[in-house]
């Protein structure tokens, strides 16, 4: 091997002006200049340090490398430091081929090598296949931990899944739209909701875009938006967050309530095929597969889901107004045994309990024409078609409170003209929590947000109990 | 022309079951369907009735069209009513072929009709050409003016510009990510941000997802994101709202701050040729084009700026830390005249009013290696080259009194190797205002909020005044 020139130096703040102003090639570029001199950028993964030979993995946005080096400067490189390193690609020889990476056919014989930025040694390994860390040091070492394969790979699926929910609505001629944070008042009439100081007035933070996408079926018919809502959640539990990135779809002249269903299963299947397709390697990580879905995904009611239940358990829940979680999981095991889908409709939930704007069955007004996606054993979505009659509208809203100066803008577009429509909603952390099999939501979310947690743990803050006490809203 | 069985029925709640079953088409279809029958729905913009014979103009998501009827039936209908119409498609003799619409060759001979949803009486005209009309009620009636086809033509652009803003960036091998709307502190210092009481502790919305993009440029390389960001702004000017649509990249590896104005520069155009292409209608209604731009847009420092508007105005603003409107408007008009482009880079702001991570320039520090592009007289975007170095960073943070504990995130990433980088941001409500020539950015939201409203007034909403005297941050 050759010896290294002494190119070692700490560029620190300004740029990558190297001396040689070689174009940096990406990693996985190296394989097609095999015996070209190319210039490589990335962080150290491993180091091996075989005495006279050290042997670096390197990795950029495109994929890792082994790097082979010789000298003194290779001694001092530590995981995570950012270097240069310009070297020759080599072919290895056939018994020395890394199935497991695309690069493994070859590995860069280092000329010199340049430390572009330092790392502290880390708190942990994060070279391991799993990181197998404590859920909160998982998060209170964000900046690193989000670094390792398994994790990044998480927000890679999630990126695929709400672009896949985009380009599925684009196909069917949905706009898109932006929906706001700060809004007067709830859709569900204030419950949960975190308020803030707005000038003079009072505000709200949105926990849904409903009224706003509800408006817009009056404007483009079929809209959709993916966008962040935030929920006063006073608890702490795996599948809660206080700010979830929604995907909400809503669209007019729908025949029927059957066919938001069928959108929304469409969205889906959508989904489920792009993910499959695009993130191979990630699902193999998790050891996770899309879920399995019939041909039509099963829909019942949750009379009839309850009368399964206890059919097969022996367990009477058929006067309870919602599933609990452990009815949830028996329709989600009927739907799978018996149905072949690991998702399932179930509807006709009783009126009293879904939001004032759902529309009730006109063949039994106790229940509604709303409908939960259930999945895996919990919900993955929610949907339904809307009342369009402005006078019902203003009746329920009265009936649960609901303000109807804050809600004017909402109540005026039934005023003007508005088709029969529907929609549906779903939590992209969730979606992506249920097909990689997590065990926690905040694993789905890059910063996670919870009671105890904006970014660090809130207790341990200085300055910053609020001194008043917590009002009642 | 034939008699009109009696359908008309007011259908109410509950979807379109219509006894027909007919299967609806859009109404910019029927020109491929002369001589057949079809099912029309959508919103009568128009009732011109010539007595015996009612001409209506009838509008979907997919164009307007001219309906033909005959009889009472079309003597109620009214502007905004939402219809069902069963008819022949007839080609028109050619001296009546409507030049200014796609279905202008075709009319639909009205067999049926139904009317779907009715409409109150319209508050004003919304047929007209130019609305006309006081920004408050353009906005106290949002849901009734966001359906005229003019300011739908808004929204239509500031879609194209958001999705051509993700898809440059996914060109160049960017992650999509979902930036948080609650954090523990501003990543300016605490300016102009609205504070929310999160559970007991105290947070703020997001003025900008500067310290996220940052940290995952060690994770990703590239970053991009779609996000809302609020602003506490205090003043009511044409040019401000409290909640914007950002759009905001970031990435690392960066040769130099060149690097960063020159992918501002790529996704700027790629924004602009999608929107003349795809726009070219709505660009019309405007009288609007998008600005014309130089093979490579011109960059010039502060200090020469102001040296130019010396030399063309006599002013002298050469000791001033920023520019003035007025000087923004000298030196647009400088480089459109000098330099044949509307937009031009001013970089080199004095690194004491540009934001702590902001990379001063190593040949003098006084000075940052951040820009802005201005365009048609004032601000569009605003990018630079961050400090990548964690004892500046923190040095920085002090002198500007940020909090460490809070930024501790922030902070991490940089501990465990980051390489130069640098982002830029910009708005896309600004944007759309300036490529379209709106008067106030208030027009290019479709829900804008400002110190005085969130959807209504909020000076006249009741029991909304807060009774705390507002605290000093």
């Amino acid at each position: 091997m050759s010896s290294l020139p002494r190119m070692y130096s700490i560029r620190g703040v300004i740029g990558l002006k190297s001396i040689l102003q070689m174009a940096r090639t990406l990693i996985t570029e190296s394989v097609n200049k095999i015996g070209e001199e190319v210039s490589l950028m990335g962080w150290v993964n491993i180091v091996r340090d075989h005495g006279k030979i050290t042997f670096i993995d390197l990795y950029d946005r495109s994929g890792t490398i082994q790097i082979v080096g010789q000298g003194e400067d290779f001694h001092t490189l530590r995981p995570q430091f950012v270097i240069r390193v310009i070297g020759t690609v080599n072919k290895r020889p056939s018994h020395m081929v890394n199935d497991k990476i695309p690069t493994g056919t070859v590995e860069i014989k280092a000329k010199s090598i340049e430390v572009i930025s330092k790392s502290e040694e880390l708190p942990f390994d994060i070279t391991k296949e799993e990181l197998d860390l404590e859920l909160p040091t998982l998060l209170d070492f964000r900046g690193l931990t989000l670094r390792h394969p398994k994790v990044k790979a998480i927000f890679k699926v999630q990126e695929v899944i709400i672009d896949a929910f985009r380009q599925s609505l684009k196909e069917k001629d949905f706009t898109e739209f932006q929906a706001p944070v700060i809004i007067p008042q709830g859709a569900e009439g204030g419950a949960e909701m975190f308020e803030i100081s707005y000038f003079k007035y009072k505000a709200f933070l949105a926990q849904s875009p409903q009224f706003y996408k509800q408006i817009l079926v009056g404007v483009f018919e079929r809209v959709f938006a993916v966008n962040k809502t935030l929920r006063a959640e006073p608890s702490v539990t795996t599948r809660h967050l206080t700010e979830v990135t929604t995907l909400d779809a809503e669209f007019g002249f729908i025949e029927s309530w059957q066919d938001v269903m069928d959108i929304s299963e469409y969205v889906i299947k959508f989904i489920f095929q792009r993910v499959a397709k695009e993130c191979v390697e990630e699902l193999k990580m998790f050891n996770a597969a899309v879920p399995i879905v019939s041909d039509k995904i099963p829909q019942i009611k949750l009379r009839d889901a309850q009368e399964i239940i206890f059919k097969r358990t022996g367990r009477d829940v058929k006067k309870e107004p919602d599933l609990s979680p452990e009815d949830e999981k028996e329709i989600c095991k009927w739907a799978h045994v018996e149905k072949g889908s690991e998702l399932v409709f179930v509807s006709h939930f009783p009126t009293a309990k879904r939001p004032f704007y759902t529309q009730p069955d006109p063949e039994d007004p106790e229940f509604t024409l709303g409908f939960d996606m259930l999945g895996r054993g919990t919900e993955w979505l929610t949907g339904g078609q809307r009342i369009n009659d402005l006078q019902t509208l203003i009746k329920n809203a009265k009936e649960r409170n609901i303000d109807l100066e804050k809600s004017a803008l909402y109540l005026q577009a039934f005023k003007f003209g508005m088709p029969p429509e529907g929609g549906f909603s779903f939590g992209s952390e969730r979606i992506t929590m249920h097909i990689l099999g997590l065990k926690n939501i905040r694993e789905a979310s890059l910063f996670p947000r919870d009671m105890e947690r904006v970014d660090v743990r809130l207790s341990t803050l200085k300055n910053n109990v609020d001194i008043k006490p917590k009002k009642k809203k």
